[in-house]
């Protein structure tokens, strides 16, 4: 049977508008709903691999008490693979906003988003976000926009 | 109809293995092979974003130049999950060994690689490799061991 991509594409760009809009507006189990229990995440931020949605409830929880809502959460260059039990989509996002003590945030990541359905529900079960680093210099090259 | 899971999974391993080697064994013309033409990449240093199979040709073509042969080039935490059309992976790469100039590397990477089924033919379509950052100092975590 041939796969429906475009209901699964459908479904998957669904998903990310929910997560977006959940992060937008500070809602933390809404976020965290989107993710697996056994999610496998590479952050922007040390650790170098870490496993469990649980451990993202503190890590968002931290983001939303340092930045003002809504925050101006964007995504760019979005394209999302879907088959019937697998999928994935990668883009840009952008990270901005003004933080409680008044500094601008204006941080654009690699997004790599990686879901499997499990019970009929798309779920991420890996995420993996990044900026480049110099190599020779050793530094995050945070300032780069797309 | 039951997507075959085992037999995708097996051939997803199969094209990590021989990605492998063919990057151990400074064999460009492998290592490329294993890409779509339409690759999109971000990768460990800039751009943030770079689109195309070809570029890869070079990338690799200067580690080769500075690294001797045989690479030791290791994955660890190796999980992949694979539909009959779209399947990613997700693991820890060592990228090791003795440039040619003397100095020893080993940098452990983290690795999502994104795979479309492509008239028969499994094909990286999509990776995303990095090492974390210090966000506040700004500085790269590249010495981070699993």
């Amino acid at each position: 049977m041939k796969e429906d991509t475009a209901t699964n594409e459908e479904a998957i760009r669904d998903l990310i508008d929910s997560y977006v809009n959940a992060i937008r507006n500070h809602d933390i189990e809404a976020v965290v709903s989107a993710y697996a229990p056994d999610l496998v995440a590479f952050d922007v931020v040390p650790p170098l691999r870490s496993v469990g949605a649980e451990r993202y409830r503190k890590v968002w929880q931290e983001v939303f008490a340092m930045l003002e809502k809504p925050i101006p959460y964007d995504i760019r260059d979005l394209s999302i693979s879907a088959g019937d039990e697998v999928a994935f989509s990668h883009s840009l996002n952008r990270n901005g906003g003004t933080m409680k003590n008044g500094r601008k945030l204006d941080l654009w990541l690699r997004w790599t988003a990686c879901y499997r359905k499990i019970d009929g529900n798309w779920k991420i079960t890996h995420m993996h976000a990044s900026v480049p680093v110099d190599l020779q210099t050793g530094k995050a090259m945070a300032e780069l926009k797309p």
